[in-house]
């Protein structure tokens, strides 16, 4: 048994840090590196993917809304879907040029905050990205949601999926995340989340806030990179599954 | 005996527009597509590389230094030669994403305004350059000024070089072009430009404004985009060209 | 019988120009001038005041939301009302330093694309709007539209407004402009834009595309900038406002 | 005998911060805050007027070049005089209303960062910052340097001036800063610096870094904000000026 944990990285911007990047990518096997467009600027992405070229961690563009003000997490609606499609074909290429910088490689792509929650919701959105990527580069994994949009257009397009779970988000009963705004929707505590983890990866099934069994193929863990103790909980996480017999390994090299 | 003409393209932002692009893609055989930087969105540089596809137009990518307000042509000093090169690279990559979209493929890099000119004034900038294109994809073919920093560049990192003249301007000894401040640096007369650019290529040499003779391979002329005659000399240069048997060919297809 | 006429100007950004400032500067009494965000850098809104100041013409910020790449027409969902209301304050403040710089004095406040949809269909952002012009300068005029939130909400303030119907766009039974989506939602023909702009004028009524009458104080007319028919249709609507008898006058001096 | 503690706050943005703002505001006497364009955002902008306001910090325009990217840092050549002083009017425009937004008030200017350097270094620069200082408010303070282009300017415009010292930076013999590229430009002890100020605030006297005596009226001290020290080395300064007497107040209230 095998799962891939992955973190959102590069996420600053010119003078700008956020999270610890170096203690992060000891823990994780497949990194989503912001493109310039919520945050990320080429010296970081490429100072990101030369870090994860060293301890052996998958890259992936990690493309977002055009806002770095609003961090990629405000919804811009007005854009055609061919226009979604191009502005998301930028950020991809801008990021397989700046890995190659750093002699790496893009495996994946996955969509931040705002524009991955619409992908995950509607299917045009999804499409949008399924089609930026298969355009770019057909050999390259789109990170999916079990269960939604973004799963059934990768199949469709026929390209390569790896289906995420979050370590510290609960589910709705349709397979969404529980919006951040409803309590007990992100859990704090490290071992709590490193319990229920290890639950989904075993059974391969999400289990909902309200109980219900959802089964779902998990290639990969999505851990989070800012916040005090993300860290810690990313650690905890690998730890669990790994006491278990769980191999953590970068879904790219399956 | 064969030239290409070279153009910037693409150099609208969002709402705003700038030449007329349509027009002048009948009359080039490469265009150099602005990469969102100093102008350019990845919706313009994707219906720019389409339009080019359709005509049998070279592209290229035309990197910039990172400012909108000033269309590139403000000197921004204080990064080093490294992050030039990652803002380079990061352009590149975007414009070679676009370019697939639209079915096309990046053949050429050539520098845009402020950062075109210190590429050609100062061999690191040039280096900056060179090494981006090299890491991006070494096939690349490098623009170059004759006897200038940038044509040796490309020679001493191997990479293909394509030689370009100016149509409608004037040049100093040194082989640099004149100061736009300088009285008679730009030709306004479609005539003139036309035939001072079938001498230039006719003797593979440029003759600066004081008469000196600088012998110089010339693989391409470059006519501007933008200004109410713009086309129209663009034109006039190409009939010059080939009432003389000067082939018009995209410098890629050598 | 007086009308103020009113339009977006100040368009361009940086390098990028958008309609004929200079022409419409004649014909309308208040200028909206875009303030940055989504169009609009410190030269064109110092020169788009001076030339108003010139002419005699009243200016006004036009705030839009921070959104180059898509003009201010996108909504961004995702910021606080007290967000909105930062964002506002700033483009305004902005502004008043752009028009001390040429010697005049921002005296109205019109929002801008997407930002200026919301004002008029949800009273929360309308309330952001007004608060802003409110705590920035009280006696700064709040333009509004007939019957919607903002006009509820410059009442509620305590702030002057000017009442606003647009030239070339048909309206729903409710008051809100017919979406440009729809057929027949915007007017083409510059006789029938200023014969219903007169009949709205004289009965202080507007005509829904159902014929719905609905009662409206109508101080200004809005005209569009940029289209190559612009100037032409603000013209005609001015004739024949003037050979009706109507004074043309900027709303800012009753 | 009294001296003002200066500091440029507000320097994240959106979802970046930078330094310990509210640890500082305990500290010092006067706030620069960040305006947009190197850092800030209006909602930074307004938070950071807000904290001044509770502790009776006085509020300055920061504002520096259009470059997020570069945290302001990099000298932006190639716009006229009249336009720098056209983008120094915009941010103090926004500032200010940023400032009302909080129930304060703009009371002083100092440039950021590269826009700092060329106003000390170059006449113009200085000129353009004065000339959008008096524009704006002739009433507000122009922060300068002893012996340089402001404080000469700022004497010529007929502006208030508040003359400005480092804590931590040392000095040539002509007054200007060391460059951060030589050896010993930077105090990192606290003590030392601390030591140095009071010798400068006593003998109202700047020592060069080669012995040299600089008389200067000196009415403000620059700490820095960021850092891991950034704070404890404000606090000492303050506390060793108030221990010998110095009474620290801000110098818009003289």
């Amino acid at each position: 048994m095998q799962v891939d944990i992955n973190c959102d990285m590069g996420e600053g911007y010119g003078r700008w840090t956020l999270g610890d990047d170096a203690a992060m990518m000891e823990v994780i096997t497949s990194a989503n590196v912001a493109c310039g467009f919520h945050g990320g600027d080429p010296n970081i992405m490429v100072e990101t993917a030369r870090m994860a070229k060293e301890k052996g961690v998958s890259v992936g563009a990690h493309p977002g809304f055009n806002d770095l003000w609003g961090f990629g997490r405000r919804v811009i609606r007005g854009d055609t879907m061919a226009e979604i499609e191009r502005m998301i074909a930028y950020q991809i290429g801008a990021m397989q040029a700046c890995a190659s910088l750093a002699g790496h490689k893009v495996t994946h792509v996955k969509a931040h905050g705002a524009l991955g929650n619409v992908t995950n919701e509607e299917e045009d959105f999804a499409l949008a990205l399924g089609r930026a990527i298969k355009a770019v580069d057909p050999s390259l994994i789109y990170v999916t949601m079990p269960g939604l949009p973004t799963e059934r257009v990768a199949d469709k397009l026929g390209l390569a999926a790896a289906a995420e779970v979050f370590a510290d988000r609960t589910y709705e009963d349709d397979g969404q995340l529980m919006s951040r705004k409803k309590p007990g929707s992100v859990l704090h505590d490290a071992d709590e989340a490193a319990r229920r983890v290890l639950a989904m990866v075993r059974d391969q099934t999400i289990t909902s806030a309200s109980g219900k069994r959802i089964p779902a193929r998990i290639d990969t863990i999505c851990v989070h990179g800012d916040g005090a103790t993300a860290v810690a909980m990313a650690r905890r996480v690998r730890e669990v599954l790994e006491a278990d017999g769980v191999a953590i390994r970068p879904f790219g090299r399956r």
